[in-house]
Formats: structure tokens, C-alpha cells, sequence
């Protein structure tokens, strides 16, 4: 029973701030300019075409497309995770893969141990379960394992629940030595794990870093999803997991909507087999990091001395952290005043909010829209 | 935390007769040769088209497309049950509407009221949130209104279930005036109702009853689909509640996958503003009536002397009841032997089931081979 439940302020604010005439930094979506439409409306013209049509518009099994699965796994495994259709359960967006979990794994009062700041939608997820949510303390390159340890030690967490790579808000990454010892403890001490993974090939410089889940194949749930590189709006994500949890998993998104779109499903599969994704993939990749790299070369003349700022090697998100005792919420409405939109950083924290943190996305503007957005934030943060 | 949960049992039923030679009566599906291929598949090139397109690939707001909530707000009122758009909230299958309810009204031990038989999955889905399920005495016109004020006494359910209107499994309607007296019982008891209505445009003859949303506005919850005059496959349901309990319904959605497809949604409102939908579904009532009627023409001769039947008004199943202590999962081996399958009635009943019932489907069989199909099952009945 949902007795205190709140909306997402995210959510909240971007009902605020549909003006035009507003730069927005608040939004979490990708490039929609960026998608390719044509491609995408070609694969679900050839999906509504016999043989195939009339089949992918009836019920269809809770498991997911069995092409679907296959192509995702392959691609899984291209990228150094070695996956087979059979491992995998398609979900409506990775939202649902998470809710799915939560509703498999935690009952009330369980606890689940999360990094800070993290996913508001996760955080949320939880909170409606009932669970209790405990902050792992982390630095510039991520969650700490000695930190975990102790959390391990004196909350004995069901669950812990990571975003890895080019973390949503901070953009921070989980180093390679640092993913390994949080798998050794997941496996040591029974403890599972959601790799939430929607922003890993979004990655515009260095190499890439394994999967948490190869460290402790039995102990992670690795969520992935079609919004970041396809499109959000078909709502495609797919979960790995165990043998015995997926078969749960299955009856609990049976009960959650039988099954995922059986058309969106079927054109994101004809669409993965038609299309070179890598190199769509790579086009994103250009376009981002150019926005990013205009991000951050604003940041210095936007940000007041003493502020600071994650400069991610990939995905959608800059985290600053502004000096003193300021309040971004409470600047926000300032901002908006100047036709400039951001997150306030507070709803992102587990327990304790730090109200001087805020987050920026560089996905949805362009390098010169990025330039003259910061230039109009800069008089607000600057005071 | 799901410690005990099963699978589907028609579900695991239907991975078993998945062979060309089976006549099948036992899905739940709507006949994919009445779809409307093609005015679906313009629907879908429309919305992937700008200046729409790249819109229809974004994220969108939980609430859903509002057009199509607007064009289902325009059928539900030309139905008779007055709805706006502000009433709905477009869902992944009214499924996903079933475990959105019970997810904001159910705590663990919460007592549901049910129909006997009544959908299979809702009573999965009432179990997974630790309910416990009070089935309500009926009759062939469905719930008995005295014995549900009996159960609302001694049991306190915080909500009841049904299918009103051409019930699963059953096929029965339950009437105007017992409709009247359960919509004030829930009034005067404070009971939520789900009035499930998936069914209610497929009828085959007499008239249209009122919604039991009529009767009790601040307590029902009336759930609608796009899957039986539509297609499943687009996964669109969409859910009426009262102002106050749909925001808390939006919250717990937002959780649960974010927002339905936004392409889907898109299409559908597209199809529906281009489509004379009462045409098609007047298509639909005429294909489907024949194949009601052949079934109902060859029970006499499929079933040994004792066996009942329904003789359902419309929607998609007829209920049989046979003599003696049969079980019919017991007979289901000897009927996919003789090349013929059905769904046993145990697995609809809430507690006590009744072994010797089972549940035909006459959608997705040409009135021909229906009566192929019930002449392979009579021996098999008949001993």
C-alpha cells in the first residue's frame, strides 16, 4: 500500500521549464535529432508487413523476442560480457527491469545499499518498496570497497545498486580494480547486485572498463537498454541475471504486463539486424563529446572560485558542487528567471542532501546553445 | 520479496500445444486474421514521420499521449460511462493497470474479493502482493450482491474484482440492477471495485449495460484495453479512477516503466482518430457471433448428458461444467493426443477449485474448424 508517495521532482520541473526560450541542463534524454528516424520507421514498416505482421500484433511470450534477445546478446557479448538469449528477459525500459527486481528481491524493511548521489527513479523505487536505503561513501572515482565492506558488516544490505559507468548524476566511473573488489564482497557475502548499465557505450574517450558481472556472474543483475543508443521511446531494456532469478523475474513481469510491446520489440530487432550500430553509435559518440567538451570549458567562467565538477569520460551528466552555504533549489527559480534550467542536486542523495550540488546534462544542446545556456547561468551562480 | 510464486498455468499450457495440428481453444487471443494490418502499419509510418517523429522515439510524460487519452476518453463517454481525459492514465495492458491498483491500494494481508472463477491472472497478481483472496458466491448471472455484502461484513475487503461484462472464464454479464446494489454497497462500505471491462464492445446480442462506474464514480476503478478491438501486441490499456487515487496510480507508473511506448501510444491515437473503430469492431461482433454460435451449435454433442454450459452474450469464452468427479487436467493429455486443447477450469477458482469445469475459447477458430475441434474433443468428454 502506497501511503507517502512523491512525485519526481525532476519530472516535476520539466513540466516548469517547457518554454522555448529556456536552455535546459535538467533533462536526462538523448539528442532527439540524433535518432535515426528513418531507419527506425523502416524497421516497423517491415514489422507490420507479412509474413511477420499480423504476429507482431498479438500477445507474445513474457520472456521477449527471441531475435531480439539473441542480437542483445551478441552485442553483450561483443562488448565483453558473455551473454546468450537465454540469460536475458526484455522489460519495458530498464525502469521496469529495476522495479521487476525490487519487487522479486525486497521485502519491507529490506535494505539496500546504494552509492551518493544516485538514480532519483532508483531511490524512489526502493522508498515505494518499503526498503530502507543506506549511502555507501565514494569518491571522484566512484563507490569505495572498504566503505561497502563495513556497510556489509552492520546493514547487511540485500542489494546493492550501482551505475557503474558514467554514474546518472555525477558521470563518475567505477575503475576496473574497484569493480572486482565489489564482486568478490557480492559473492563473499551473498550480496546482489544491480549494474545498471544505460550509458556504457556512450563513452568519448579512453577504453572501456569490464562488466561488474563478470566479477560475480551468480550475484549481478545487469540492466541495459535501447533509450541511450536507439531510441527511449520505443521502452526497451533487457535484464541479465541468473538462471533462478530470471525464472522469477519472468512471473513477476507476467504479472506486471504480461509483456513488453510485441511490435516495438519486433522492429528494435529487425532494426539491430538491418542497421550498423556500432557506427550509429559512433556518430552519437562524436556528437556528445563535442557537447561535453563544450560543457566543460564553459565551467570555469560559470562556476564562482571553489567550485568544483566531474568531468565525465562518457555518458550524459557533469556534477558541480558549489562552495558555501548556497542552496540550488533555491537558485533555480533565479536561473529559470535568466531562461537557464538545471537539477538541483538534493533529491539525488540517499540520506543527507548536500543543497550546493546541482547536475547538468550536455546530451540535448549543442556546443554553441551549451556556450551561450552557461553564459546565462553564470551571473546566477556567481552571485 | 517473492518467496513462492508459479507460472501461468495457461501460459505453460500454450508453450505445450505450439504444434500446427492442434485445434486450440485454449488462449485468450483475439483472431489475428480481423486485425487491421494495414490501417495499423499507415498509423505507425504517420507517427514515425515528422514533424512528429522524432517526438514519438522521446521520453513522454507517465500520464500518457494526450490525444489518445482524449479519443478514449471520447469512446468511453460515447459508451456511456462519462470520462475525460484528466480521468485516465494510459498503461502497458491493463495488466500493468491491475498491478498499479494493487500496488497503491494492497498491503501484505489485505483481503481482495473475487468472482469464483474469475482471471487468472489478477488472482496471481493479488497472491504476489501477499492478499488473500475471499471468493464472493454467484450464480450464472454472475456475483450475488447479498453475498457480497456478507463477505464485506465478515471479511472487510479493501476491494473487490471483476469482470462484468462477458467474464473470464466464464462469459457471464452481470446484470443492471446487481451492478445498481454492488456500486452502492461499495459506496456505503468504502470497497474499491476494478471493474475489468477487456470485453465489453465484443458483444454478439442484447444490449448494452450501464458501467458499474456509473453507479459508485469515487469508488471504481474501471480498467479498459486496447488489446480485443485493437491489438495486443501495441500493449495499451488504459485505467478511469478517481482524481486523487490516479495521482498516486501516476506515481507508482512512473516507477513501474516510466511511461507506456511513446510510439505505441502514438499510433494508437493516430488509428483511432482516422479509423471508424465502430466499423471495425462491428467486423469483429460478426466474425466472432459465428464462431460463438458453431461452438455453442456442438456442445450437445461434444460433452456427455449432465454437462452445463454457459451461453455467453459475448466476449471470447464458454464455461463447461461436466458431471461427476472428472478432472479435466487429467483428460487434457488424452484431448492434445486427440490433437485438441482447452484450459481446465482448476486454476480460475480463488480457493476451492472445481475440478470438473474447463474453459473454450471460440475467437481464433473459423466456425468450421471449431466444430472439427469440438468433434475431436467429444470423445475425449464423453469417455
Amino acid at each position: 500500500m502506497i501511503e507517502r508517495v512523491s512525485s519526481s521532482p525532476v519530472r516535476d520541473l520539466l513540466a516548469l521549464i517547457d518554454r522555448p526560450e529556456v536552455i535546459s541542463f535538467a533533462g536526462g534524454l538523448p539528442a532527439p535529432e540524433l535518432f535515426d528516424l528513418d531507419g527506425l520507421r523502416a524497421a516497423f514498416h517491415q514489422a507490420l508487413c507479412e509474413p511477420v505482421g499480423r504476429r507482431n500484433l498479438q500477445y507474445a511470450p513474457t520472456e521477449g523476442n527471441p531475435e531480439l534477445r539473441a542480437l542483445v546478446a551478441a552485442r553483450m557479448t561483443g562488448r565483453g560480457l558473455p551473454t546468450t538469449a537465454a540469460d536475458l528477459l526484455i522489460t519495458t525500459g530498464s525502469q521496469q527491469a529495476l522495479t521487476l527486481v525490487v519487487t522479486a528481491l525486497l521485502g519491507p524493511g529490506a535494505v539496500v545499499a546504494v552509492e551518493e548521489p544516485t538514480y532519483l527513479a532508483a531511490l524512489q523505487c526502493f522508498r515505494m518498496a518499503g526498503a530502507r536505503v543506506v549511502p555507501v561513501a565514494g569518491d571522484e572515482h566512484g563507490m569505495i570497497p572498504e566503505a561497502l565492506e563495513e556497510v556489509v558488516r552492520t546493514e547487511r544490505p540485500t542489494l546493492l545498486y550501482l551505475v557503474p559507468t558514467f554514474a546518472n548524476p555525477t558521470g563518475r566511473t567505477l575503475p576496473a580494480e574497484r569493480r572486482a573488489a565489489i564482486a568478490a564482497l557480492a559473492t563473499a557475502h551473498d550480496l546482489w547486485v544491480v549494474e545498471d548499465d544505460p550509458y556504457g557505450e556512450l563513452r568519448y574517450r579512453g577504453s572501456p572498463i569490464p562488466a561488474l558481472a563478470i566479477g560475480a556472474p551468480d550475484h549481478v543483475i545487469h540492466l541495459g537498454s535501447f533509450s541511450k543508443i536507439g531510441a527511449p521511446g520505443l521502452r526497451l531494456g533487457w535484464l541479465r541475471a541468473p538462471a533462478a532469478l530470471l525464472r522469477t523475474l519472468v512471473i513477476v513481469k507476467q504479472a506486471a504486463d504480461l509483456h513488453t510491446s510485441t511490435i516495438d520489440q519486433a522492429a528494435a530487432a529487425i532494426y539491430l539486424a538491418a542497421t550498423d550500430l556500432d557506427a550509429h553509435v559512433e556518430s552519437l559518440r562524436t556528437a556528445y563529446r563535442a557537447r561535453r567538451d563544450a560543457m566543460i570549458a564553459a565551467l570555469p567562467s560559470t562556476t564562482p572560485p571553489g567550485a568544483t565538477w566531474t568531468d565525465p569520460d562518457g555518458g550524459m551528466f557533469v556534477w558541480v558542487t558549489l562552495p558555501g552555504g548556497v542552496d540550488t533549489a533555491v537558485l533555480l527559480s533565479d536561473a529559470l528567471a535568466h531562461d537557464v534550467a538545471y537539477v538541483p542536486g538534493a533529491a539525488f542523495h540517499a540520506t543527507t542532501p548536500d543543497h550546493a550540488t546541482l547536475r547538468l546534462s550536455f546530451t540535448t544542446n549543442t556546443p554553441e546553445v551549451i556556450t551561450t545556456g552557461l553564459a546565462r547561468l553564470a551571473p546566477v551562480l556567481r552571485g
